[in-house]
């Protein structure tokens, strides 16, 4: 069993008071920092009663927690620690403890509960989380735990599962509320207080629907809450942002930040509803999308928190390996110039930073591409406009950094042994590779959107490779010229 | 003016019927994709308008957006198109148009509105949108704007204002639902109905004060509307979560994130309810603060979809010109072993090579670290683990391509000539830089992030530096004591 937090921490730790009485709320307080953080001191103290075997004062401190907490903890443990808890956990806020956990603890998690405490549950959970989590289940323990359900979340469940991952049929839930245009604001709130189980626990729109199930309107329950109660339904409802049950979750993602919805409708290819998607499992994709973009540009996938060494290599290596097969393969031209170079030792000292500042500049190009793309602010509609700009600023960002650059070149080496030339040649090879690296790191994630990849991914090393080979190439071949 | 977009849509523009007789929602229709973005033929119609000077087909395209789509066109648009549409704007939707809008366009549309239509736009807004957009004005236009709205909003602005900028009151809506613990369930709704004006349109919870205005629980609407009219509000009250006055954005989406909440109570410094923040102004945040991630760890920062090519220049020279200088001073020291270069020029081609893949390590752990930090999983409680799994995974990634890269060099160069060393030479090297990309890699982020900083700005090109010095000694000075 590792310790590593409690070194950490132990001189922190004195000064807190560990009188074994505290309310669940004064627990609350002593785990949570200003920032709604977990406090090392509180995972020490977990790690201490898990090291003493003391399973009661383990219950109290895990169970003076929010499930998202828990959740949290259990990525600060090591899984020894993790396996003497999970038993100890409140069935009732298992499922949702589950539903936060990262994807190899919660494979841990899953594999160490019964089937039956597991069915028990999920039937606590939204359809849209109980299904994420049977997804992740193995096809034996899979089979148990639905066969354990009750019939109609089992249903419900299947049906979920149906959908193809990532798109909105399995972002939403099934259980909404919906009512005929007819209806008043008295009946429609009459319906919600004696339709109890089949609604959600939390919602925040009406859909309104025409005889065919439809989706035709839309109202806010805050607005229903308001508005008297012989008002028609069809006095009240605004148009609705209808989503298909098979569009991709960053569309979805996409429509709910731009009209700043709460909650949206889901309809079937013929238009009828079939479910709702509610904000906060946008929240989510939202986060989880920019962070992929951030962890592709830089070629990496995230191994998780939990993750050993030899997972995280698995993650990172691959996209070395082909990192250096692409620099090896932009420096070999530098062969044919060897003559050059032992002729000229400085040009092996520039080379580099022609090529370095070339993958900056591309680097920055493709963010603010990427950044643009994502939120649809590059279509189209105006990509000509915006590669010309690109273009223009490749170019003006080249001379300025060839003027610094060959002035310093000049200065340094003086006029003496070709080395007047040096300053020309560096100033020219850093034009060609700034300019390069523009028209790569631009044109690269536009083709790849075009062709309906994500282009936040593969296209950072292919920049890289562009300005490495102009950024060693440009410099020899303008030194050929200019030396002979 | 520019026609950019006209040539690129033309041909599928013949493809469209153009009759002008289309309703509101044909054209919603015609001026949406079916991702609900903007589609490039709407804005060539657009654009066709204007250029034939029909305001009545202008304020009739314009006016069947939503104002989301409204700001999302006008960034398509160039400066003078934008002002023939300004003044055709609906007064009742150009509060919301203005706050969608980006920056630099925002700016230039504020000049152009006259004071007074500019106040009855933002009086329609919640305080804290109309905060945002006052306070982009410059003194004079903000003091006849405010001069000429209500009492009541103008002090409600003012009392945004006077909280720091990126922080909880700043975010805060000051209408809200609040309710004593003694309350019912029906007078609550009947409160809401009379009440009227002062409640924001959309709420989502109630929150329930004890008698010095402090909230002590929340009950989301939802709930009170299935609820029993006898029902005491104390009876369905869960635990809430306040949010401090004062508290960074950054801290409150991430409370948001984890808690999933829809709507949460903000308090001043004594306990006092004074505001509430709805989940769709996080999920702006959560965007934001992403998408400024991925821009700082390329360094570059975002000059806005309008802005000019000077503009753009300005916002990513002075990081191109500081990684110029990092980068000279990084092979500087290669200048001392100019002899061992012009021995064995195989050196330089391998050089940039090791420094490269140096850096992509390093580009590696620094997204993994900044993701991890952004979302609070990687802390003091786990920072040690963490630290040492990421140099033993540098330690691993070195020795793998080591030994590829060694194999290649003593394969492709062959034994003569020293060039039997070179492999080792290289090989060693790279286990150097790889292990010191990972110790810059998570050290850097965590070092800024305990200072306070954003662990996303500046580390990437501190990282960049290390490993481009580490990459040009490690092998020159391996290459000079295996040599001699």
């Amino acid at each position: 069993m590792t310790r590593d937090t409690a070194e950490l921490t132990d001189d922190v730790l004195d000064d807190i008071p560990l009188a074994k009485s505290e309310t669940p709320e004064e627990l609350e307080d002593l785990a949570l920092g200003e920032d709604y953080a977990l406090n090392p001191e509180y995972v020490e103290m977990v790690v201490d009663a898990a090291d003493s075997g003391d399973s009661k004062r383990l219950r109290e401190l895990v169970g003076a927690l929010d499930p998202a907490d828990v959740a949290d903890l259990m990525g600060f443990l090591t899984a020894d620690y993790r396996e003497q808890i999970i038993p100890l956990l409140d069935p009732e806020a298992l499922g949702e403890i589950i539903s936060e956990l990262e994807d190899n603890i919660r494979e841990e998690v899953l594999e160490a509960t019964p089937s039956v405490t597991l069915a028990r549950a999920l039937e606590e959970l939204d359809t849209d989380d109980a299904a994420d989590v049977i997804d992740d289940l193995d096809d034996t323990k899979r089979f148990q735990v639905l066969a354990a359900m009750g019939e109609t979340d089992r249903a419900a469940i299947e049906t979920t599962l149906s959908y193809e991952d990532e798109t909105a049929g399995r972002l939403m839930q099934r259980e909404f509320l919906a009512a005929p245009e007819f209806w008043t604001v008295g009946q429609t709130i009459d319906h919600v207080r004696e339709a109890g189980e089949t609604l959600p626990e939390l919602f925040f729109d009406v859909y309104v629907v025409d005889p065919t199930f439809k989706p035709v309107g839309a109202i806010p329950i805050s607005i229903l809450l308001r508005s008297r109660r012989e008002t028609p339904l069809a006095e009240l409802m605004e148009a609705v942002t209808e989503i298909p049950v098979d569009m991709d979750q960053e569309e979805v993602a996409y429509i709910f930040d731009k009209y700043h919805l709460i909650s949206a409708p889901v309809i079937e290819p013929g238009g009828r509803l079939v479910g709702q998607i509610t904000v906060d499992d946008i929240v989510e994709v939202i986060r989880d999308e920019a962070q992929e973009d951030i962890l592709a540009l830089a070629g990496v996938s995230d191994a998780g928190r939990d993750a050993s060494v030899v997972e995280i290599v698995k993650s990172r290596l691959p996209w070395l390996m082909l990192n250096l097969a692409t620099a090896t393969l932009a420096v070999s031209g530098v062969a044919i110039f060897q003559a050059e170079i032992a002729q000229l030792v400085a040009l092996a000292i520039l080379m580099p930073i022609v090529s370095s500042l070339g993958g900056n500049a591309g680097t920055q190009t493709l963010a603010v591409a990427v950044r643009a793309l994502a939120s649809k602010e590059l279509t189209t509609a105006n990509a000509r406009r915006i590669i010309l700009r690109e273009l223009l600023v490749g170019l003006v960002n080249g001379l300025c950094l060839a003027v610094v650059m060959g002035t310093a070149t000049y200065l340094f080496f003086g006029p003496a042994d070709h080395h007047d030339k040096l300053a020309i040649i560096v100033g020219a090879a850093l034009v060609a590779n700034i300019f390069t690296a523009a028209v790569g790191g631009i044109l690269m994630p536009l083709a790849l959107e075009k062709m309906g990849r994500d282009p936040a991914v593969s296209s950072s090393i292919f920049v890289t490779f562009l300005t490495d080979f102009t950024g060693f190439f440009a410099v020899l071949l303008i030194a050929s010229l200019l030396l002979h």
